[in-house]
């Protein structure tokens, strides 16, 4: 009586990973300098060394004590140390019994969908968008639906939203810095987001939730990105350390309800219970006790920055067409041709790993992660020359 | 759109769960010492110096290495790791295909539900059992059956096993050692499950799969507990080191798809699809590296044994009834009333935290954690007789 959606699930892992798995074991047969993986955002940057220092301290303590439970929301000391720095930079009300401590940003996303959204309920994505929002919101039994950013410049494509959200609308997902394109959504866009959706709920007559994802929210270029729920009262932030602090596989996190919406406390128990149903007991706990004193550590943007700027001067002579990121650490190239997914596959026979854009919920382009080493980016040049060439261009 | 039943499983955490965080909250009032909390399995035992080595040893490694992604599953040599350690222990085909690293035991069995039981299905359990079973099933849209055990000796009644079996069981649930009763399923108790489920497989034309759920394996007071997946093919093990090594709150542990059952892969693929639809990424990094390098390292077994004989001793002395266990470290004592509730509601006055029975599935018993210090269990000793007398005996 096997599950054959979960079965399906099991056997198609995402692109994503589908990919970096491939790479994984090609590095064995090529070497692992020989292979440009460009698919994971797996940090290249190594966790500041405050964490290190931190850890040291820590493993000395009792060790009963250390790694016994924490509560399932997480350790008071921890939610405190996130509220407190919450409030401080973005000058919200944060109370630290709306925040919950997560395994990661993806447990995260899953339980506020469980928490807000019931089955047969609309979830919209403005894509492109990160594919496994998809899979996260049909498993929970409501409908994906896509809504199209702007052609020209990847913001919130307003109008259309408005065209979209219905009164079975349960909730709206935004990721700024997006993944996969790099875009900050601006102020005025999120504000204009907020008015729509505010509307929709004085005429629906019930809240219609957004959640922010919000995992590359330091890693930005110019302006800081605007803090989602100082604009609207209704969001649910998600966050994850995966990628300010280079932690992705200790799996530490959290969900903010926001404290200003009318039911706060009830959509931050229901996130508990959604937690609770998918088997989560609570977040590693070692790494909570990490991030009460290293919450405040800043992100090493300018590494990336600097990733970037390789990246993209390089791709400039050779004559590729990319969205000049904002933030986060993905680069968004246009396709050399219309099939995003054969232009990936022709660029895999030169050890060049890149996402096609098609399971983003958009066609070609691909997605070029570039929190790898600088050596990476400047050794895969001679592979995008002969990619480039390898199209008669 | 808040959905209801998250709200319900947020606001009324399991019964366990309600009386550590009572407990957490009254030792700030009356101190840590004058509560005597036998609430929850929060190991008291420190985890292995050797685990504190190897931690000490990693973090000086490179960090981005060491934080980074794993694939989902979990490390490869993690997972050849496990895999050796099972086949050497219980002589037993292992796989590591069919090893996959779970954040914790829980994760692991709501994974192995949603794979092989659909919506609509049944999945028997053996009461008392542990109450988040039943949450478990349910939020997978699954039906609970609960099967009393033997009223004299809490083993596997497997007549009434008999009965409840029928072509809509997806899956049968055990967990020897026992939580909450600490009994040991026999030998004769496990092969007779196993012709009891081969005979329905032939009959029914389909598989019944055995959830083996073992975090207590290696805490058992006389002979090695039977290794379940050596007695029927179609086992799924889901294992933690949460207690054998003390590390409960670090989230680390693995299903076990029996290598021997016919439609191994597929099984092993449901489990990673159910997982990733939970929004589980990998299991906690780090702690997948502790344990390639220390699934061997025993449990301290002597240290709850001499926790059950000081406790044992002690209730002998004021004429508590309870089962004598054979593993885990619970003691099932028998309620000085009727109602489990009422009894654990008056020991709670006198600061000693007992779990009724009643959401194990089962009346008049109350759950003793006799994972607490030695010292905790001598000064209780004084609640325990005042709650005696309180009764009038």
């Amino acid at each position: 009586m096997i599950n054959q959606t979960m079965l399906d699930l099991g056997r198609a892992p995402s692109p994503i990973r589908q990919l970096f798995n491939y790479g994984f074991e090609r590095k064995k047969v090529v070497g692992e300098e020989n292979v440009f993986d460009f698919s994971i955002g797996n940090p290249s940057i190594p966790a500041p060394e405050a964490i290190r220092e931190r850890m040291r301290e820590l493993i000395e303590q009792d060790p009963a004590a250390l790694h016994g439970y924490s509560p399932a929301s997480g350790l008071p000391a921890t939610r405190a140390a996130v509220a407190r720095n919450l409030r401080e930079r973005f000058g919200i009300e944060a109370d630290p019994r709306h925040i919950y401590m997560t395994t990661g940003a993806m447990a995260g996303v899953k339980s506020v969908i469980c928490a807000v959204a019931r089955p047969g309920e609309e979830v919209i994505v403005n894509a492109p968008y990160f594919p496994e929002y998809r899979m996260l919101i049909e498993t929970a039994g409501c409908i994906c639906v896509e809504v199209p950013t702007r052609a020209d410049d990847f913001q919130l494509d307003i109008e259309a939203l408005a065209q979209a959200v219905n009164p079975n609308t349960a909730l709206v997902i935004v990721n700024s810095p997006n993944n996969p394109v790099g875009t900050v959504y601006t102020q005025d866009c999120i504000e204009r987001l907020s008015d729509l959706l505010e509307s929709r709920e004085r005429e629906y007559g019930h809240p219609i939730y957004l959640l922010s994802d919000e995992p590359y929210r330091e890693l930005c270029y110019g302006d800081p990105v605007p803090f989602t729920a100082n604009f609207y009262r209704d969001t649910i932030v998600c966050y994850s350390w995966a990628k300010s602090l280079s932690l992705p596989g200790e799996r530490i996190g959290y969900v903010f309800t926001s404290s200003r919406m009318e039911r706060a406390d009830d959509v931050a128990d229901a996130v508990a219970g959604a937690h609770r149903s998918l088997g989560y007991v609570c977040a590693p706990v070692m790494f909570q006790k990490v991030i009460e004193t290293c919450v405040d550590l800043p992100a090493n943007v300018e590494a990336y920055r600097s990733n970037r700027d390789l990246l993209t001067a390089g791709l400039d002579e050779l004559g590729y067409r990319y969205v000049s990121p904002d933030g986060a650490f993905y680069l968004w190239v246009k396709a050399l041709e219309e099939d995003a997914q054969a232009f990936s596959d022709r660029a895999k026979e030169h050890d060049l790993l890149l996402v096609a854009s098609d399971s983003f919920g958009c066609s070609g382009w691909v997605r070029v992660s570039y929190c790898v080493s600088e050596t990476s980016i400047r050794n895969s040049m001679k592979a995008w020359r002969a990619l480039k060439e390898s199209y008669g261009a």
